[in-house]
């Protein structure tokens, strides 16, 4: 399979693509960095992206930004950092992937833990998790041609505990090795609609 | 207590005023009609409602938008109908509250049934009542001053089935006066970070 990677050169990213480079062509997306560049809260970048790289089997993306701070300070435009970045950038890639996509193919979404485990300062976080969540449950009925939907709920990564862990007190961390596990399983796999939680 | 209602002069916030009003001081808002407009997508409109309402005990949102549509024809410009209008504009609410109500007050949003139930066309509604949700589930664990936020999240309504019947095959419509009944649980309860289902 032909599998593009958004977001291959972060922490969960690299080691997805490694792991479906095992037996895919992984095609590895960055912002600034990968092989081809996006910028997937831009409809128009995201399309460009596809037709660049032309029919592909799967789309990953493990990119999207959040804003994390007290409720006491938030207002809509922090509130639409990761509902434009992380929810919209990622929808913008679902909604172009089912027209360019080969039929059959998959869509493999990321939320993550603080979605359904609400932390200090997370409330972009959890919205905008549980909206993709949402979001993947819901596209998946109406796909055509056979294309899947699924997205990974990882808890926080091993990786970055150095970064977050201030935040994550009490949850167990996880390596980004297992974390791919899951995306293996939804590009080859045949299930649509589901939330892979890794926690 | 005093109790503003925003979309009172709608199916649900209608139900939800006159069962609210046999108790407490109801203050009806509505976009045109009602004792006072606002438009809850703009966060300065917003402002000037609690300020000009001055110091209450509870609102509650029985308002917000939503786009409906194929999957096939969805952009980013239809997605943020939900996501500026039926969650910004709730979550503009909740932010303005957290600062204008009395101490022990109470926020009352709105969900609904797509969010965990997805229907045809309804992928702006799941991800949006998803959302809806989520946000105020982080919200409750950071409010100050013992204040809630709970949402409730409705069924299809008898009332309205008239209008949404085709897309609700299968589902049990509820009598908007039971609604109205959670709104009455969560501004006269304790609870906070609650999801009240009525279905
Ligand atoms: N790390 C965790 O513990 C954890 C836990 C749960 C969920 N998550 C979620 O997993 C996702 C990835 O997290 P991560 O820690 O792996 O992130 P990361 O290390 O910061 O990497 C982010 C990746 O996304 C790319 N990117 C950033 N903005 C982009 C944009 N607008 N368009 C296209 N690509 C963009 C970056 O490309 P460049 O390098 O070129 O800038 C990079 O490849 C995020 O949604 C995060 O919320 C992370
Ligand atoms: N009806 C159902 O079966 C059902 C089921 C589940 C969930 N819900 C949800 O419940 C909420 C209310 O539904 P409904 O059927 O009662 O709606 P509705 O009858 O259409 O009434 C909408 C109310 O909101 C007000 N409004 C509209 N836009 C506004 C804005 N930008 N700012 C402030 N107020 C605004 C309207 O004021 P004006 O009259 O002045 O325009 C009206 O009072 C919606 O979020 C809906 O998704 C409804």
């Amino acid at each position: 399979m032909k599998v593009i990677v958004i977001g291959a050169t972060g922490t969960i990213g690299r080691a997805v693509s490694e792991q479906l480079a095992a037996r895919h062509e992984v095609i590895r997306v960055g912002r600034s960095g990968g092989q081809h560049q996006v910028d997937i809260a831009d409809p128009a970048s995201v399309e460009a992206l596809f037709r660049r790289i032309g029919p592909a089997d799967a789309v990953v993306v493990t990119a999207g930004n959040l804003h994390f701070g007290p409720l006491a300070e938030l207002d809509a435009d922090k509130m639409n950092v990761g509902l434009q970045h992380k929810l919209m950038g990622q929808v913008n890639v679902a909604l172009a992937a089912q027209r360019h996509l080969n039929d059959g193919g998959s869509i493999t979404l990321t939320s993550g833990i603080v979605g359904a485990e609400p932390i200090r300062y997370g409330i972009n976080a959890t919205t905008v998790n549980t909206a993709v969540d949402g979001f993947v449950r819901a596209a998946a009925i109406e796909l055509p041609r056979g294309l899947r939907i699924n997205v990974v709920d990882p808890s926080v990564l091993q990786e970055s505990m150095k970064a977050y862990g201030p935040y994550f007190h009490g949850f167990e961390p996880v390596p980004a090795s297992r974390v791919a596990q899951a995306y293996s399983r939804s590009v080859d796999g045949l299930q649509t609609g589901k939330v892979y939680r890794v926690w």
